[in-house]
C-alpha cells in the first residue's frame, strides 16, 4: 500500500493497515526509534519493515532498522533460537508456551508507561516481539501495531488490555498469543481470464487475459493484509479448474506460480493450487484418470516432482472432484479415498498436502423426487471413508450441509469423521448474503458454527475443537511448542477483488479481517472483532474531526455490523429454508427460483404449508446424521429451534413458533421489520456523516441506499408470494400485493 | 447452394430449393431445352439462371440460355414492356391485371401435355413467364419450378391446379399471381459480433468479429431462398443497435453494406439498415438527438446523402426508439411523429422509407402496480399520432399487444390508425414458441391474426386488408397495374442462422417458407402452404425409397406441422395468459419467472384464481381499445373466447369454460394431453423412418426427442405450480408433485 494513498482522496485501499498519524505523535516513545532484528530471514525482514512502516506512518518519523543491539531503547524482533537478546527476555517455560506460529510480546517492566519522559531511562530492548519462527514474530509485530494504533489516538489508555497480560504490577505490555488453528487458509475462486467465480469486488487481482497480473504491488499489499490477521495458506485459483487453469501445473505457467509464491512467502504464506482431477488425460494424453491405474499414479508422481522443483514450498493441491460436473474418482467406480490418497502419495515426498473438498452431491436431481436429499450427501459419501485417508489428506467441509445460506444447521460430517483430518470451509464472499451490496457482517454466523456442540465425543465436542484438531482423533492435538503443522484448521473463500477498496462494500472488509482473527482465535467474540476492525479502519483522518476518532463512530458502526446478519436474514428466506434467490447469479429474491430445478434446493411451499421434512420418522432421514441430543432436538417441531424449523420440517402456515407467532405471521413480521431495519442502517450511516471522510461516507452510503431499496423488494416479493399462496392476511394489514 | 451438397450426406441446406432429380426425367419436355431472355437486366438474368439451375437439377441436363428466340420450343422470360415475344402472349387487359411484382405464366394451348411426344410440335415460346418488372418474372420462375417439382415425381398430374388457371380447355398452365402485400420484409436481429438476438440456429450469416462475413456464397443462397417465396425487403442488423452497428452508416462499413446490397439486389431484394436514434451524438459529436433541433435534422440529411451515395437503392431505415432502453424522441419531450418525420425528411429525396417500430412500453414497470398495463402501451402512444406521419413513414406493429406469445389477441392498434401506413410484424424465430427445439408451425397462428376482423371500418375490416393497404385510408389501395410501391405490408423476424440447415430444426424451415408465401397471398391456407413445403422439402432422394415420395410423408408430416402450434400451446402457458418462461433466455417453464419483474408481464395467480383483468369496468381498460363487437366480446367472461380468457380476465380456478371444464381442470387436462401429443409427434416421425434419408431423419429425431422430454417438464412444472397454489386435485388423479 503505497504511501501516496494516504495523502490522496480516501478510498479504502489501506483497509485496516491504515495507521493514521497519531494525534499524540509528539509523545512518540523513544523506544520507537530503533528496531533491532538479526539474521537474514526474509520473513523477519518483512516483520521489521512492517513495523518500521507502521511506526513511520503513526509518528511521522522513520525508525532505524539495526542488525545489532544499540545503546538506546529499542524494539527487538526475533526467534528464541536465533536471537539471544530475545530469548533472554523469556524463561524456558515461557518460550515453551509459544507454538509454531505464536508469539510473545513483552514491554519493559518497572517503568510507568504514563510517564513518557522516563521512556528513555532504559537502554536496550524496551519491547520484545518473539516467536519460535519468523512468521510468529511477524504476527507479533502486527499485534504490536494494532495495539499501538488502538491506543495512540488518546482515547484508550496506553496499557495492556490483552487477556494474556500478567498482573498490573508486571510489564506494561505482556502478550502471549498462539493461533488455535494450525491451518488458516484463504481460497480464491479466481479464473485466469480475470473473472472471479462468486466475486463481487471486481476482477481478479491475480490474473488477466489468461496471464499473471502485472500488478505485483497489489499482490504484495494483499499479502500484507492476510499476514496481518494471521492467514498463512492461500489457494490461488478456482476450485472449478477450467481449461486454461488446468495448465497451471505445466511449464507454461509454473514460473508464474513461482513468482506468486515468492511474494507470499515473504509474508509467511504458503500457496496452494487447485487442480483438475482429469489432468492426466487433459495434459498427459492418458486415456484414463483412474486413481488405481498405475500409469495415472506415475503421471502424478512425475508431475509433483516437476511442480515442487519450481515451487519447493508449495502447500499442496486443492481438489473439487465429482462435484457439480467436475471429474473425479466416481467416473472409474472408485471412492474418494482412492482419489485423494493417490494424489497424496505423489505429494508426500515434498511435504505437500491434498485438500479434498466434500462438496459432493447429485446436481442433477429431479425436483419431483422428495426422497433424495442433497443435505445428506456429504455425510453419506464421506462418513464410510473415515480413517481411510493418508496423513497428508485433509477433507474440507462447508460449514453447512447445503451451500453457504444465510442460515443452515452445521454439517453433521464434523465430528462424524473421527479418524480423518478436516478443514472447515466458510465463505467470506457474500454469495448468498447480499453480494457485498448488502451489509452482512458474518462473524456472528461463524461464531455460532464454531460454538456448535456436535456431542460426537460427548458434551463439549464443539466444531471449534474438532476443526482445530484439539478434540483428538487420529491426528493428535497441536502441541503449543510443536513446530510441526498439524493438518486441521479453517479455510474460507475470499471476498476480495480488484476494486480499489478490495471488497466492493468497504464495510465488507470487516469479514476478511474477522475471518482471519477468528481463525487465529475462535474465542474472540464478534463484538471484540468488530471493535478492533472499526477502530483500525475508521481511525484518524477518516474521521473528519481529526480528533479522538472513536467516540461517535465505534459504537454506531459496531452496532451496524453486529445487527446486519440478523437484518439480512429477516428480509430474505425465512426460518432456515434457504434459497429463494435468482438462479445462477444468486442475487435478489425469486421464491421459486430453485423450486423446480435439479439442484436439490426446495422449499415445497403449497397453499397449506412450507418446509422440508428431513426427520427420520417421516422425512428424508437427514436428522439421523446428527448425534443425540442434537438429533432429538431437530427431530421434533416441539424442540427444533425456530430459525431452523423449515430446514427440518414441513409445517402448516398456521404452525405456532416458540416465539408465539404463526409461521405466516412471522414471515410477514420479519420481512416488514427487516426492511425497516435495513433502512435504519442507512439512517445510522447518514447520522455519522460529519464524523466521516467524505469519499468514504459516499461510497458506503451508495451501498446502503441500494440495500434499503432492495430489502423492500425482498420484503414485497416474499410477502406477496406467501400471501398469494396461503390466502392468509397479515394481522396488521400492511401492504402486500 | 453448391451442387456438391446434393451428392454428399443430406443436411437440409438446400431447403425447399432441393430440386430432386425427377423419377420421370426421361420424359423431360423438349421446351425445357432452351430459355430465352432478352436484355441485360440483372434480375432477369437471375431468373434465367435459377430456371436453368432448377431444370438441370430435376432433369439432369442443362438447358441453354439464349438472348434471341430460337426455332425450337422454349421458355420465354421477360417483362411486358421490354420483351415483345412475351407481351404478345397476353392481351392488354391481361397485362394490366399484373401488379408491380406480380406475374403471369402461360403454357402453350391446344397440346395435351400428357402426350409428351407432341411437345416438340410447337416451335417458339412454349411456356412464358411474364411480369411488369424483372422481380415479377423472377417470382414467376420460382412458381414454375415449384409447379414442375410438385408434378414431376409422378404422383400429381402434370396439369395446372392454380386457382388462377382458366378452364380445362385452355392452356395447360395459366397462372396470374400478384403479391397482396406491397412490402414483404424480413428483419434480422443480427449483431456484428456474430451473435443473433433471439437466434436459435447458430451465429449470424452476415457478420463475424465485427466485420462482414467472408462467406458471400451463403448470403447469395439466402437471397435465393427469400426471393423464391417473394421476399423483397430485408433489414440486415438488429433493431437494438449497439456501439459497433451504429457505425454501419459510416465510412467504416458503408462499402460493406454496398456489397451486401449488391448480392440481394440481384434477387430483387432491397436492404434496410436499423439505425441508432442517438447517432448524431454517438457518431456526430452533437450534444443532442432532439428531432426538432435543426442541427440534428441537418446531420441526418448529410448522413442520408452519404448513405445513399454508397447504396442508391437502400430501402431505408428501421428504428426502434424509446423502447427497452433504446434512445428516442421521448428523451427530448418530443413525440414519435417528430422523430420519425425528421428522419423521413432526410431520406425522402432518395425514395427511402422510415420503418418505425411501435414496440414502445414502460419496461421498468413496478409489479406491485396493477393499474399500468403494458398491453395498452402501443395504442396509447401511437393512436393520438394518427395522421401526423410523412408519406414515407411506416409504423411497424407486432401482431399482438405484448410480445410474440404463443397466444395473444391481435393488437388493437391495427385499424385504429386510419391515416397512417402500417406494417404488421410477425416473429418467425421461435423466441417464445420453442426456440426451434420444439416443433411449432406458426402459419396457423399468423392466419388467425390476418383473418381477425377489427370492425374498425365495419365488418370485413380484417387485419389482412388493413396491412395490405386495401382497406383504404390515406394511402390508397395498391392498384394491380401500378408499378409504384405503396407503404403497407408485413415484416417478420427471421429464424435463420449459420447452422447448416439454416433454422436449427429442419422442420422450422416451414415457417420461413410459410411466412413468405403468406405475405404474398394471405388467402393461402395453412394446409396448402404445409403441403407445398413438405412436397418441396421431402421430395426425391430425401425419401429413401426413391420412388413416389409423397404418399407416406406428405400427410404425416403435414399433420405434424398443422397440429404443432396447438400442441405447444397446450403444454405451456394456459388460456392466453402468456409468459411463464425463464427470464432472459425465454426457454423452458418458469411460472413466476416474470411475475415479480419490471417487464409488465404478469399472471397474478394466487390461491383462488388467475388472470389479468383488462376489462373496462373493473380492469385496466385495455379492452376499450377494441371496436365493438370485439370489445364487447372480450369484456365479458360469458363471451370471451376460452383461449384468451386469462388474457382479459382474472377468474377463480373453478370458473367453468365454454368447453364445460373448470379452469384448473383445463390446465391439468391440456398439459397431460399436450405432453402426450408431443410424444406422438416423435412417434410419427419414427414411423416414417424407412421413408426418410437417414441423416435428415436423425437430425429431426434429436429435436423431437428433446421436445418430448421438455414437454413433460412443462407439464409437471405447470401442473405442480397450480396444484400447490390452488390445492385442487386433478379429477383423474394423474401424477402431480
Amino acid at each position: 500500500m503505497s504511501n501516496h494513498m494516504d495523502v490522496q482522496k480516501e478510498n479504502g485501499y489501506d483497509a485496516w493497515l491504515h495507521y493514521p498519524r497519531s494525534s499524540h505523535a509528539e509523545n512518540r516513545p523513544a523506544w520507537c526509534n530503533v528496531i533491532v532484528v538479526t539474521g537474514g530471514d526474509e520473513v523477519l525482514q518483512t516483520a521489521a519493515n512492517e513495523l518500521q512502516r507502521g511506526l513511520t506512518s503513526m509518528f511521522g518519523q522513520q525508525p532505524k532498522i539495526n542488525d545489532v543491539p544499540v545503546d538506546v531503547p529499542f524494539i527487538a524482533l526475533g526467534t528464541f533460537k536465533d536471537h539471544p537478546l530475545v530469548a533472554e527476555r523469556f524463561s524456558a517455560e515461557e518460550q515453551a508456551d509459544v507454538n509454531a506460529e505464536g508469539y510473545r510480546i513483552r514491554g519493559t517492566e518497572m517503568i510507568n508507561p504514563a510517564q513518557s519522559a522516563s521512556y528513555d531511562a532504559i537502554k536496550g530492548p524496551y519491547v520484545t516481539v518473539a516467536g519460535q519462527t519468523a512468521p510468529g514474530v511477524l504476527y507479533g509485530v502486527f499485534h504490536l501495531l494494532r495495539w499501538l494504533q488502538g491506543r495512540l489516538d488518546g482515547e484508550l489508555p496506553l496499557q495492556a488490555t490483552s487477556k494474556s497480560s500478567e498482573s498490573s504490577d508486571g510489564p506494561f505490555l505482556d502478550v502471549l498469543s498462539n493461533p488455535v488453528n494450525p491451518i488458516r487458509m484463504i481460497n480464491h475462486w479466481d479464473n485466469m481470464d480475470g473473472s472471479v467465480e462468486r466475486g463481487y469486488a471486481g476482477a481478479s487481482i491475480f490474473y488477466e487475459n489468461n496471464a499473471l497480473t502485472k500488478n505485483m504491488d497489489r499482490l504484495r499489499d494483499y499479502a500484507r493484509l492476510l499476514a496481518s490477521v494471521g492467514i498463512q495458506s492461500l489457494s490461488i485459483n478456482n476450485v472449478n479448474v477450467h481449461q486454461v487453469e488446468t495448465e497451471l501445473i505445466t511449464d507454461k505457467y509454473l514460473s508464474d506460480v513461482a513468482r506468486l509464491a515468492a511474494i507470499f512467502r515473504a509474508y509467511g504464506i504458503q500457496i496452494y493450487l487447485s487442480i483438475n482431477y482429469a489432468s492426466p488425460m487433459q495434459l498427459g494424453g492418458l486415456t484414463t484418470a483412474d486413481p488405481l491405474d498405475p500409469g495415472v499414479a506415475e503421471w502424478w508422481r512425475a508431475k509433483a516432482r516437476e511442480v515442487y522443483a519450481a515451487v519447493p514450498d508449495l502447500g499442496g493441491f486443492v481438489v473439487k472432484a465429482d462435484s457439480e460436473n467436475r471429474p473425479g474418482p466416481f467416473s472409474y467406480g472408485r471412492h474418494h479415498a482412492d482419489g485423494a490418497n493417490m494424489l497424496a502419495d505423489a505429494l508426500q515426498p515434498y511435504g505437500g498436502r491434498i485438500i479434498w473438498r466434500c462438496f459432493v452431491y447429485d446436481c442433477k436431481q429431479d425436483w419431483r423426487d422428495r426422497k433424495t436429499d442433497r443435505a445428506r450427501a456429504a455425510f453419506d459419501y464421506f462418513k464410510p471413508l473415515d480413517g481411510l485417508f493418508r496423513d497428508n489428506v485433509i477433507l474440507q467441509i462447508k460449514n453447512g450441509p447445503m451451500d453457504f445460506q444465510v442460515r443452515e444447521p452445521v454439517s453433521p460430517l464434523f465430528g462424524a469423521l473421527q479418524a480423518t483430518q478436516v478443514l472447515l470451509e466458510f465463505q467470506i464472499t457474500q454469495e448468498y448474503t447480499g453480494q457485498q451490496r448488502h451489509l452482512c457482517y458474518l462473524v456472528p454466523q461463524w461464531k455460532e458454527v464454531l460454538d456448535f456442540d456436535t456431542y460426537t465425543q460427548g458434551k463439549g465436542s464443539t466444531i471449534k475443537r474438532i476443526v482445530s484438531g484439539s478434540l483428538g482423533s487420529n491426528g493428535s492435538p497441536a502441541s503449543p511448542s510443536s513446530t510441526k503443522y498439524t493438518n486441521y484448521g479453517i479455510a474460507a473463500v475470499t471476498n476480495i477483488g480488484a476494486d480499489t477498496n478490495w471488497t466492493g462494500h468497504l464495510l465488507a472488509q470487516s469479514n476478511l479481517y474477522g475471518y482471519g482473527r477468528l481463525a487465529w482465535d475462535p474465542e474472540l467474540s464478534a463484538d471484540e472483532i468488530a471493535d478492533e476492525w472499526v477502530r483500525l479502519t475508521f481511525g484518524g483522518y477518516r474521521n473528519r474531526s481529526h480528533t479522538g476518532n472513536s467516540k461517535h463512530l465505534v459504537p454506531a458502526i459496531k452496532k451496524m455490523l453486529l445487527d446486519s446478519w440478523n437484518i439480512y436474514e429477516s428480509y430474505t428466506a425465512p426460518l432456515g429454508v434457504g434459497w429463494m434467490v435468482s438462479p445462477d447469479h444468486h442475487y435478489g429474491p425469486d421464491v421459486d427460483g430453485y423450486e423446480y430445478s435439479m439442484w436439490g434446493t426446495y422449499h415445497f411451499a403449497d397453499c397449506r404449508g412450507i418446509g422440508v421434512d428431513r426427520t427420520t420418522t417421516t422425512g428424508t432421514g437427514y436428522v439421523g446424521q446428527y448425534c443425540s441430543p442434537q438429533a432429538d432436538i431437530y427431530e421434533s417441531t416441539e424442540t427444533c429451534p425456530d430459525e431452523l424449523l423449515l430446514f427440518f420440517h414441513h409445517v402448516p402456515y398456521t404452525h405456532v413458533l416458540h416465539s408465539g407467532q404463526t409461521v405466516i405471521q412471522h414471515i410477514y413480521d420479519t420481512h416488514f421489520e427487516g426492511a425497516e431495519r435495513a433502512a435504519n442502517l442507512r439512517d445510522t450511516w447518514v447520522s455519522l456523516r460529519d464524523h466521516l471522510d467524505e469519499a468514504i461516507y459516499a461510497q458506503v452510503l451508495e451501498r446502503l441506499e441500494h440495500q434499503t431499496e432492495h430489502a423492500q423488494e425482498w420484503r414485497d416479493r416474499i410477502n406477496t408470494y406467501f400471501y398469494r399462496k396461503s390466502g392468509i392476511a397479515d394481522q396488521k394489514n400492511r401492504p402486500i400485493y
